[in-house]
């Protein structure tokens, strides 16, 4: 198999993994310590993550931590704590203050499915939960790595990073950004969250090769966003489940936007590169790796 | 001095600590592995939080750890994050379409100083501040206490915690709730993240005394909701600095509409009983909490 069948393949059987963590956890039963869990609340977390997403993020975790040789058992708590603080981002985006959007994937949002109260306390607690599932699943890890991975997802996160990328993104909202300005929002709104998955698979892992897997991380939110923004100006309602060409209508700038298709597909072809160059060391272990880096680049959907 | 003035200093002593550690923390100036925090938000996150609150729960959080042997640099760390849990629970619950409420301390509340997609952003970013400060502050504590930690908060302020007992609270509003659901809701909205303070301050002291705190907590909770329906009945809008009589008005059932201001005072007078037993065998080094006690449940604000 080359590189792309290899991430297929892995990317298919690690979101299987996950969402059967994520089904399992997302139950009325309540955890050690808790009551019991609200039926209401938990069919809204269900509705937000349980929707056929990729776990593009949850895979990165799982996949970095195992090319580090660290062990799936203590990996997937942290991944599927990514995966709940990424869709509790979309559920709160989604709400009629925010971007106020009807429609994700193709189906109703929480607020509209449930009720946009139902839509806030399910995001707060997916995002809570996350932190409980980040350092749960696996008593026998090295808990040297708890503080490192709490605080990197808090970080990554936060009013540092993914929160604060949403808040510059609605500050300028209608107000004309620079280049810099949409830089630094993408990197934060969407940049942020895809690098920490890296890196936690690195601290999974023992805490190895942090800086190879933060900029490897770096380069696939760059890849991420940019391909994002190219899909939008190119692909179809059909295609994508949501209003597409919203940016455009919405007069919001993007880096394609503003220096074109070819500059945008060169950029890519040099994220990919430096992927491959970063995961060079790592030879044929990394092919689904570098099978996720180029797909990432170049997906249509 | 006596119990209740070595509260009283013990408490603004802890004020003071937690206040000066949240305004150095709520700052822009972005910690490692950040990026710049928009100043909107951090502005939206100190007005939500330095405010002049009594900081209760925080000051337990120390007052446990330091009466169990725990270090004052491990616990303020703890500490501060109930504190912004406690702060993004009612950012979220004076929205609009949560409980909508225009003033909080008789201040304006962080949508109507701000908007609401900032006080949406600032709750979601001071709860994961929570457990960045939870995990960091004090490298050279037991990282074993760490995971513990974690999903204690995680656990209390969730779907079978806090917000889930604000889900409950939403669904039971207009309906006629019987005196278990009542409970239930105060139980998981109120009294668990008060019952996790306490052992909050049990784990940083060691993981000791865990089960004598997790019912001291429990009880200080109980206590806490309770006096807090007494005083909705008996105190006027000037003392409270919002609307009272909003819960009546509201046709919300509470345990002292159900049983009575007599009833009320009885339970609470059991309760600072059994504090106390709890307390009991650390003497006179018990006497701050046990003045915390009584002051919970006989304040008259």
């Amino acid at each position: 198999m080359n590189d792309h069948e290899l991430f297929r393949s892995a990317l298919a059987s690690r979101a299987a993994l996950i969402e059967a963590h994520l089904d399992r956890t997302l139950s009325t039963r309540p955890a050690n310590g808790e009551f019991a869990r609200p039926e209401r609340l938990v069919a809204a977390m269900r509705h937000a993550v349980l929707n056929g997403g990729k776990r593009l993020r949850p895979f990165l975790v799982m996949e970095v931590s195992a090319l580090l040789g660290g062990r799936d058992e203590a990996a997937i708590g942290p991944a599927a704590a990514l995966e709940c603080i990424h869709c509790y981002s979309l559920v709160h985006d989604d709400l009629p203050a925010m971007d106020d959007d009807a429609l994700r994937r193709g189906q109703p949002t929480v607020h509209i499915a449930f009720d946009e109260a139902t839509a806030i306390l399910a995001g707060d607690a997916l995002l809570t939960l996350a932190f409980d599932l980040a350092v749960s699943g696996d008593p026998e890890g090295d808990d040297g790595r708890c503080r490192n991975l709490v605080a990197l997802l808090a970080r990554a996160a936060g009013f540092g990073g993914m929160a604060g990328g949403q808040m510059l993104d609605l500050v300028h909202e209608r107000m004309a950004a620079d280049g810099e300005t949409i830089t630094a929002i993408h990197a934060m709104k969407t940049g942020a969250l895809i690098r920490a998955a890296c890196e936690a698979g690195a601290i999974v892992a023992g805490d190895r090769e942090r800086a190879r897997m933060h900029r490897f991380g770096e380069i696939v939110g760059l890849a991420f966003q940019l391909a994002d923004d190219l899909l939008d100006v190119t692909a179809d309602s059909e295609t994508m489940g949501k209003a597409t060409g919203k940016d455009a209508a919405a007069g919001k700038k993007t880096l394609v936007a503003m220096h074109g298709v070819d500059w945008a597909r060169e950029r890519l072809d040099a994220y990919v590169r430096e992927a491959e160059e970063l995961l060079a060391p790592f030879g044929d272990r990394a092919a689904v790796l570098r099978g996720a880096a180029r797909f990432i680049a170049d997906r249509s959907s």
